[in-house]
């Protein structure tokens, strides 16, 4: 690798550039020193760093809590370095046999082609897809022998692996650990020694795997990747780390209506983090708002439709944020008066399915609920019940639509 | 398998003589009265069973130690069962790259063959190696892709694996394990899925490894192997396991001499059991044996001279047998008179070479020792010193051979 003193002070100072925006909201740095020797390297021999991201194509389900990782994946992007996107296919269709976790079910190659769709569209919203490496794990991992398997084996401790905490406390409960469980660090370090990364991204809970890649490398006489670490963020409850199964979470594909009010019902606390981590807001912008925050000269509710409309434009657009914007605050911050419903501007098409209606005034979080609600006999419109699904609503200004027995919306159009 | 009632009379008769003698000896068979029906169903179907031994091709040296299982292989090829000895130059050929363990390093095509062949030429002297079955198991195991091995993984859980004593003690006592330790037993369980082995020797130290097979074989819809753990018997010093590293074994190629002087060592405790495991006297003869030791009627020294004898007879012939009784009689049971020297009746040819019979008389180990004690000055005959390793003596009636300070011997010849 380059040595310092081997730049030029004009590089010295795109070096320093680079690692202040991406070592920005990074937990830890493993290690810190071999970082900035990589970002020299790449910038004086004017080659891009390779960047990796392994995805599990078993849980496709992408939230803000992602946009952590891919927000970072992102500014290596606008540095010019390559992003290596990995789908454990080999791992996703290998599965685990034991059938006490569902999730872990074998996968077909069809299921994981879909999956890794999925992950691709979401990912889109925030980073350049059409920059992007994709690998697909099996390519390698399919063609390694059992004396090859072994000789990875030999490097690696039985002690080492119940150091990890997950194996560490099902060891202790004497809950079972499969011994193939010990090859996923094993096949993820792999990976790296393979696609020769020079970086690897994951969580903090990610550790123990990510530090495998270095072991790997090593093992067979690679360079070293270097390890950055970002923190998890907790759910909407403020407790738990966000994801799909806890029900805490915010997805990257819901309706404007539910980002933005998902995000109006998160503890004051976690405020600032968001923006840290989770919002595309520059580093500047963020430490002005917690500045403003712990002065007293900006209210939490107010910061927090800061942060709802940011994520609202991120992964939409400005003028859907504008909206979202509008209507929440008619629907849920306007003082209601007795017998007057709160009103909505409707600006999208005049001719529009009751389903979408219903599902994009954020009145329901998805078409299922709605379709459900219908079955239900629980939507009107004008206080006339609706029982067909398919029904295309005429909106008019003043239309007044009901969910349940309290949930009332007034329509209004320019 | 076949039933019990489905046999003939005489069928039942045979079943009931062939598990006499094969469950002789034995510490443990597992399970039980599946080796019962195995036999059924060997002798109602005239098909002979599957004995499997695998072998550790990084130690070829043999001793009386093993015959206990080679005795028992024996038995079998008697009853005209398959012995399938099976070569693990696969784990051979990997070995254990940590150095630790200088006895696990890997191993070349041209050792593992030239140690199978040691082997071999010692395993003749009990079976008979033309009517057995040789496999390596590189043959099938070298073919098992990444996916397989985690397949096979899947089914094996960490804790059990830290359950074999010798994992749980390194483990406790903070000692690495490495990762691919751990396939040792799955290898050897799978050689005997390949192989679809009815019994599985082993000493009652690999109870672990070889119910692996089982494991196996079940887990790939093949019938289950029987499992039969034949006791370890202790050393010449009685006290540890009989092993080449502890030096107190008695060798299978070691000359007549030693092994009759090293069988007159053991503690008398040890008499009945070397009897029952190592020689290979009948059952019957066996018992008589020890009824007269415990009755008083049989000296233990005379019942370790028969056992001496037997084993000599067994790994040479009859006639070999009787002159190393003969020697032993002369040498070291004949009461000393102060300069009188001990005699020894010489009937080999009368032309040897100096090493050759310093060696055949029992005085040193190995030819290489006796190359070593000529170069140190440190042999005579006549009184003389011999200095030419490739002298040849010519042996007379009252010839002195002198070894060291405090050795002699007389030779007589008739």
């Amino acid at each position: 690798m380059v040595d310092w003193n081997q730049l030029s002070k004009q590089e010295q100072t795109e070096v320093e550039r680079q690692y202040k925006v991406l070592s920005y909201g990074v937990d830890t740095i493993l290690p810190q020193d071999e970082f900035k020797k990589k970002l020299a390297t790449s910038i004086k021999e004017k080659r891009p760093l390779k960047v990796k991201l392994g995805l599990d194509p078993t849980a496709p389900d992408v939230h803000i809590g992602h946009t952590v990782v891919l927000n970072k994946l992102k500014q290596f992007q606008e540095f010019g370095h390559t992003i290596q996107l990995i789908i454990g296919n080999f791992t996703g269709k290998i599965g685990d046999p034991t059938g006490k976790d569902a999730a872990r079910k074998a996968l077909t190659d069809e299921e994981v082609k879909h999956n890794a769709q999925t992950y691709f569209e979401q990912f889109g919203k925030i980073i350049d897809m059409d920059a992007v490496e994709l690998h697909y794990n099996a390519e390698w991992l399919s063609k390694i022998d059992f004396a090859e398997v072994l000789r990875l084996a030999s490097h690696v401790t039985v002690a080492r692996m119940l150091e990890r905490n997950d194996f560490h406390n099902r060891y202790t409960d004497n809950k079972p650990i499969y011994l193939h469980e010990f090859f996923y660090p094993v096949m993820q370090g792999y990976d790296s020694y393979a696609l020769e990364s020079d970086i690897e991204l994951g969580g903090t809970d990610q550790e123990f795997n990510v530090l495998f890649g270095r072991q790997i490398q090593e093992q067979f006489g690679k360079e070293k990747q270097v390890v950055l670490l970002l923190p998890l963020i907790e759910g909407l409850d403020g407790v738990e780390k966000m994801s799909k199964s806890k029900g805490n979470y915010i997805g990257i594909d819901e309706s404007p209506g539910d980002i933005f009010g998902k995000t109006m019902s998160i503890p004051d606390e976690l405020i600032v983090k968001y923006f840290r981590l989770a919002s595309n807001l520059k580093i500047e912008e963020v430490a002005k708002i917690q500045a403003d925050l712990e002065e007293g000269g900006l209210h939490p509710k107010d910061a927090k439709m800061r942060l709802a409309y940011s994520f609202v434009e991120m992964l939409y657009d400005q003028e859907t944020a504008d909206l979202s914007k509008e209507n929440f605050l008619n629907v849920f911050q306007k003082n209601k008066m007795p017998g007057e419903l709160p009103e909505v501007w409707w600006e999208k098409q005049k001719e529009v399915l009751v389903i979408d209606l219903v599902k994009d005034l954020g009145l329901l979080p998805s078409k299922g609920e709605v379709r459900r609600m219908i079955k239900n006999g629980g939507i009107r419109i004008d206080q006339e019940k609706i029982d067909d699904p398919s029904l295309i609503v005429s909106v008019v200004d003043g239309l007044v639509i009901q969910v349940g027995k309290r949930k009332f919306v007034k329509l209004r159009i320019q």
